[in-house]
């Protein structure tokens, strides 16, 4: 399938009525100028259709080299019908000569320079200054964006970087200027009011710590194979890593004249982002939590390196490890200490777990505490469900995490569906004793039994307060389909 | 079955045979004064053969009374064949005139008043020492002496009482004299040693909190029913609340010089129970934990407001709220900071968890950390596996508890082996929170489907990490049986 004589497509307009189900029969003048749109690009992503990819303004036909890619056929799939660039970019294995001159073998042709879509900008649309985001990400919803990685891109990095990252937002991304950039921080009684610009913000020592945020909906897609529920489908990548850097929220605290109180107390954060009516997305944490030097919860204004992306909350988030994504407030505006939690809907009408015999209409969001820790969690990131292996030998990838700063001190991997277990090899950066914020990475290479067609892989981790997760999801239904961790549990098929 | 002219035996010889089974026909004198044996007594405990109690020094056969019983059947049946002082002890509502008068229409005679037997001590035995237990506890084992309440007086108050308070002893009972008892404390480098008296203890701040201790291996018969692990079988009464008072071990650290460290060190405690070797029981705590006026470690002198029974540790023992019982080391002698965890057997070489593929042939102790907090854990009390129930409606009742502070915030309750919950009502303490150190008694009344013959009742219970309890046991039993926090699960029939 490699160079193939096809149509070129000298226009947007043209290329509607182009393509490989309909060439046109408008011809190249020459074998080694093809033109392609990139529309017509886009339409070439399985093995009948050819696989195509871009690279700067060459096109290249990668069919055939699926197969070979050496980091597999399944990540080389991520970037079919488009650019290479955003992945190139999160693998830098790939900026070398010997890959250029291997890509180069598969050229077909060349991108039509005047092929440049206008972009159709709904000016009223709340959601048109979002920013631009990476093709590999799975989107669950548009408007407002939320999206996960791949599980074949989520565990190939302890680190997940910046651009896949899984994006949870509530509402449209705010456009924030970091010049005039202000974070409001509430004095406490015969204390001071702050208001804090990006420079006085890294005028704060600064602490760096590697944190897992997860969203409450990960594995949500699960649940609904149960019953249906109301929220995004979350598969198993609501969950991601990064090296965060900020201040610490108990030093601005103090600054304000906060301190522990012998009475409960929450701290309540507001973001930037908001609603047609004005109202923000807003969340609290225990006052408790926030003071404790040892708790770490950060104000953070760095990611992996990097400024913030806009999509995770530019200029300053809040990060409270061990704790539910939902407490960790983007496009932070306001910090104040309040005697009860944040009156926010996503605080007290949200992100709460009830039992399964609870519904829409008998549930009172009242009766649960809001989520602040996490259970213990783990997911097989590879190999996919329904994929067929190898005979002989089959490796076994995944994640595992737990809340609380609890360590994942085992993950127990059966292939026949839980009647028997091993022992998976743990990876990732040491965690300090009491703040194991961070993920682990897991692996287990286990022999295929003999004469085996099908495989029921399960994993289940246990943390270092030895909780682990539930054998099924039913019993942990809820109508939210949140804190789904139940055992994960993928099927494949063994090549005879 | 009320009094019934049977033989009457004169001494312990001639009660050998004698009794219901074998009557020899020696008559008392008259029948106002028929007198029996304890051990005549002692054979009386069931409806065959008739149950009977003694107060005092009369005996009562309470066959008919029993069904009557206003706490309920088994509770009086705990007594059966022996005397009523050590239960009405417990339950101070039977100390009223009308009990009184109640009972004496069951009256059948004395006992003999020269029925003393001679304990027959040997003198050899290390365990010669222990102290005398309540009739009402299950043993599990007398040497080492261990031992729980039956089901049906444990979730009976929410403070356990003393006698009934379920014992973990590994070794003999040590015999301290409260005068001349020291607590030593090896002083940090720079700090002093203390050689502390009880009087001293007492002169610390006086801390006063409600602590549920757990046992590891509590439930661990259940672990057995799925293949055999090493270990006491442990129903679901190796768990008891008591009122601890004590010095903080924090404060009793700090005036030994101790202060927190970067570097991880650990609180090694040393019983003065020992084997005959001279090997002390111990264990140790992170010094994070022991430092932390919130974790509030006490060394505790008091339960429920009285010097500690000597199975408890008299006159003192560490209370680790939140942690499993076997850190919470009894009879006290020795506390000193080391680099590593305690190089005790009990530290290292057991109280561990492990995946279910690993025997005693595979285990490799170091590979697994110590178990300090415990899982989440339920249990049902009410009604018993295999008891008949009314028809009509079933009232459901158990105990709660997770540990590392985490309030347990809901008990689902299944009555058809888990597809279908009801939420039960949670009685007990308000915990303060984070520090949730005591278990929460439940309660479901449900009417039972009509034409039910049979329920599968299950519990699980939901910690405020949102923490859950395993559906099944085989996926984490281990080969010393510990953990076992799978749902509760009781068969019950329903009375036609």
């Amino acid at each position: 399938m490699k160079p193939r004589t096809l149509a070129v497509c000298y226009n947007a307009a043209a290329a509607q009525s182009c393509g490989p189900q309909a060439p046109t029969g408008l011809q190249a003048a020459q074998e080694s100028t093809h033109i392609y749109t990139k529309e017509e690009v886009s339409s070439h992503t399985s093995p009948e259709t050819g696989i195509w990819v871009t690279l700067g303004s060459e096109v290249f036909d990668v069919t055939e080299f699926v197969d070979l890619h050496p980091g597999g056929p399944s990540k080389l799939m991520l970037a079919a019908g488009g650019p290479l660039e955003p992945f190139w970019a999160l693998y830098a294995v790939h900026n070398q000569s010997h890959v250029r001159e291997l890509l180069a073998q598969y050229k077909i042709g060349e991108l039509n320079p005047e092929d440049k879509v206008a972009p159709t900008v709904e000016t009223s649309d709340p959601y048109a200054d979002d920013p631009v985001r990476h093709p590999a990400l799975k989107v669950n919803s548009q408007r407002p964006f939320n999206a996960e990685p791949p599980p074949e891109l989520l565990t190939e990095n302890y680190i997940t970087p910046n651009p896949i990252f899984f994006t949870r937002n509530h509402l449209p991304v705010p456009n924030l200027d970091p010049d005039t950039y202000r974070l409001h921080v509430v004095g406490a009684p015969g204390g001071q009011s702050l208001s804090l610009s990006l420079d006085d913000l890294h005028n704060f020592p600064r602490y760096e710590i590697t944190v897992t945020l997860q969203c409450a909906g990960n594995r949500r897609s699960e649940m609904t194979q149960v019953k249906e529920v109301k929220g995004l489908e979350w598969r198993t990548g609501a969950i991601s890593t990064a090296r965060w850097a900020g201040a610490r929220l108990c030093d601005v605290l103090a600054q304000a004249g906060h301190q522990l109180c012998e009475t409960e107390a929450h701290v309540c954060f507001e973001g930037l982002d908001s609603d047609p009516t004005g109202t923000a997305y807003g969340a609290s944490i225990p006052l408790a939590r926030a003071m404790d030097p040892e708790a770490e919860v950060l104000l953070a204004y760095e990611m992996n390196g990097q400024p913030l992306p806009r999509d995770h909350g530019f200029p300053v988030r809040v990060v409270v490890p061990g704790v539910v994504g939902a407490r960790h407030v983007k496009w932070l505006g306001r910090v104040s200490v309040q005697p009860e939690e944040s009156y926010s809907h996503w605080q007290r009408r949200d992100y709460k777990g009830f039992s399964p015999s609870v519904d829409w209409d008998t549930v009172d969001f009242d009766s649960a505490p809001s989520i602040q820790e996490l259970p213990v969690q783990s997911a097989i990131t590879e190999p996919r469900d329904g994929e067929t292996v190898e005979s002989g030998e089959v490796t076994i990838k995944g994640y595992a995490w737990s809340g609380g700063g609890r360590a994942v001190i085992r993950v127990d991997v059966s292939l026949d569906g839980g009647l028997t277990w091993q022992v998976a090899k743990l990876d990732g950066e040491e965690q300090r004793p009491r703040k194991a914020w961070a993920w682990c990475l897991w692996q287990l290479k286990a022999p295929v039994p003999p004469g085996q067609k099908e495989l029921n892989i399960v994993c289940k981790a246990v943390d270092d307060g030895y909780n682990v997760q539930p054998d099924t999801v039913a019993p942990i239904w809820n109508l939210r389909g949140v804190l789904s961790n139940a055992w994960h549990r993928v099927h494949v098929y063994v090549s005879p």
